[in-house]
């Protein structure tokens, strides 16, 4: 299927610079645009690529204005890297989706298989799990018993959700998450070993939330680890037993968040960030790589990092120092030294 | 099933406070806790919840005094945490075990499989394999060529036990966790590629370990990985080839142990702690979170924390400092400015 | 099987020291090495066991020279550990590679399967997937539609290609690891809530590399994630959308690389190292363990580590100091007071 710049840009509401009649039938990344395709331009560090991009289109915040000729038609959006997420959905949403329940799952004879599903070989559902209207479950996904997955709600292959847990709608599980799996509680006895504590809570996703390939979602020893609507969680994510990840946070790559922790709504943690146990981070807080937070975080909107946790602007003046510290140790052995020669005298 | 907390404190020799017949059939959260269920108080940070809990009972430690009334019974017990793990053990043992072979399992002809084992759809189970009595294999599960998995052990969905490694008795492996994988090693070449060292060890898991999700422990090289009896692993932990950890090891979320390393025994791993290769580490250390261990730790019973590892007390004291480097370096530069200028006089 | 030190050494044109007809029929670790096996000492660290050891025949680095007298018959070689590597991978070969699709996998019939291929039970393989010749797939792997896995690569148990992605030739991907989950791209809308990017490029792995047990790479939003040959990587390694990871490049556990990154060739990251989003590392770049790196790395060869990342050697002195801030900032105010009250005179 063939669009025109026009009819994308009228699609987009924005605005044409170039020929209106140049058409494209797939997309492409403007470091290696191929003729016939869209691209898109967000982040000015890649500017340079749009003079010399075989893409056809190419989508531009409307700020940007081309520092000598272009070959492709641009189209000026609001937001470049929105717009581009408008098209792409409009054209995933035309694929056909599957369907049916493969003969070579396992579905329990008490499960509750909504309509228009599609349930992949190797899927085995337990005993009274619930699984909603439009679900899609791709091959080896493990729904435990009791288990809820809510309408439109798409597993790839390998999730596990086990017993009891409760996943919304419009939910992304990819490949290899787990929920619902032990919290890590146990009690120290006197003779050194540790007693399990069984964790008898659930996991509960509301709806909209995405969670990343091979991430791990604890269950609560009692009560219910919680994941609110429009959270985004990215690959090997940890969130541990009694967590609650308030709406809309997004927590990148390797982050971790250890027992019965709450983050606000509208967070966003980067990669490999550490959240502390018995914690509270207020809401618009962020976190940049690698931070580690040993404490709460009361004031919301703070922006923080390092290890452990100041302000942005501390650890951005610190980290310049650091470098320096072998340096200043001298200076400060120097001064010490000649002050105590002065002394003396 | 309904308990009195006459009951109750019976079974866990503890000393009641309020009416002894109130009746509960279920455990709850204290912040959410609802009638005719039983709670917990551990952390003297959650105490404020006592005063408006719902629970109808709740353990509390011995040393627990309310500074006002309460509404539940409450049970004054040694530890509450660990009377909640008694409890809820108790009730775990009483609910009724999976039991049987699935059809949709493959089982090796030449596996031996004990009796009263549970092995689920989609279970995998290599030739020579051996299967312990009472062992639970959920589904999506793999048991490689040779390897044993002992009695009473549990492994969840889509755990993978490679060829040839060894798990004890009572342990449990939660969904996704692997071991077995290839140790990483590899042998530079002149061309600037690296050669496989071919990874003909395998793992040993002693009894009564726990391992959590998505966990990954990689096989020797020559000879064995080996896990002690009452190790916990946490989810997301990596353990390298030829490592040992030594008995009731806790090692939490995302943390790391580098190849032929050795940890001592009861060491406690905070989460995304990383311990380099070829070390040993004492016992009954404890590292703080994200520690950095570059070297061996001879003094049993340090507690390290920060990157690299030093003692915690500096960590802490070092952290403080760290923050105030922009301010620390300006007087160290402004002093030396009056010291140089009082010299040329 | 067994072979003498002769045939050995004449194998990896060594040099024997010691009874050159002692003759051996499998591996040990030097530290519990058991007669009638081939041991090897490469890292002088372990040197001692070589005194004590029961192996029969060690391979040793050709600068090895003993202390003392030893039992075993050495064999020196260029590089005991590349030697090792040759043997292992020698015997390795002569075991009977497993064969056959099993009637418990889901094939489509779409799907194009080369000959000699191992099909596990319940191994999934979607519409137009391409199995090339010799393949092994072990149970409960997932190929997705329109994906390719080139010739003689191994697939083990779990392991998950998402449609469109492309697997080279001579790779091996361990137990769990996932290829093209969706990047992590989300546009914000006005309301907090965030707008999915559908990911529609794909993941390219060319020939030669190796990835870890639950390790995850994420697919291009437009374009292609490129692993290029002979990469190596470890176990929960996490490469984000649109990175490229250029060929003989090596990354260790628990790593990771954030979107739109580019790593030089033959690069070395430690553990746990986070690599920031949208920068480039030059070639032969080494990265030592937990590094942090914000910013791009245009020299070749640097070798840096901490967080953020410095050359390796400020980093060293810098931790130095670090443990001592505490007295360093004590004395500094010392000074300062000192010399206000001079001033004052």
């Amino acid at each position: 299927m063939e669009f025109s710049a026009k009819q994308i840009s009228e699609y987009l509401k924005g605005n044409i610079i170039g020929n209106p009649d140049v058409k494209v039938s797939g997309f492409s990344a403007i470091e290696n645009g191929e003729e016939g395709t869209l691209s898109f331009l967000s982040n000015p560090k890649y500017s340079h690529f749009i003079y010399d991009t075989n893409a056809s289109i190419v989508l531009v915040n409307k700020d940007f204005e081309p520092e000598k000729e272009v070959k492709p038609t641009l189209i000026q959006v609001d937001s470049a890297y929105e717009a581009l997420a408008m098209l792409l959905g409009w054209v995933e949403q035309m694929k056909p989706k599957k369907n049916g329940i493969s003969p070579q799952a396992f579905i329990s004879p008490t499960a509750k298989i909504g309509i228009n599903v599609y349930i992949a070989p190797f899927v085995y559902v337990g005993e009274g799990a619930e699984i909603g209207n439009y679900v899609s479950i791709d091959a080896n996904s493990y729904i435990g018993e009791n288990a809820k997955v809510g309408e439109n709600t798409e597993l790839h292959a390998g999730v596990k959700v086990e017993k009891e847990c409760v996943i919304g709608k419009n939910c992304i599980l990819h490949a290899g998450a787990v929920v619902g799996s032990d919290g890590f509680g146990f009690a120290p006895t006197p003779d050194g070993s540790y007693r399990k504590i069984p964790q008898v809570g659930n996991v509960i996703i509301e709806d909209n939330v995405e969670i990343g390939a091979n991430t791990t979602i604890d269950r609560a020893t009692l009560g219910s680890t919680i994941i609110r609507q429009g959270v985004k969680l990215d690959n090997l994510v940890q969130i541990a037993h009694n967590v609650e990840v308030k709406k809309n946070t997004v927590i990148a790559s390797q982050s971790g968040v250890a027992g019965s922790s709450t983050i606000g709504e509208n967070c966003v943690l980067a990669g490999q960030v550490g959240i502390a146990g018995h914690i509270e981070i207020a809401d618009r807080c962020v976190f940049g790589a690698q931070t580690g937070v040993p404490n709460s975080v009361k004031e919301p909107k703070s922006v923080m990092q390092g290890y452990p946790a100041v302000p942005v602007n501390i650890f951005r003046r610190a980290s310049v120092v650091y470098k320096n510290l072998p340096e200043l140790q001298r200076i400060v052995y120097e001064l010490q030294k000649a002050y105590d020669a002065e002394k003396e005298k």
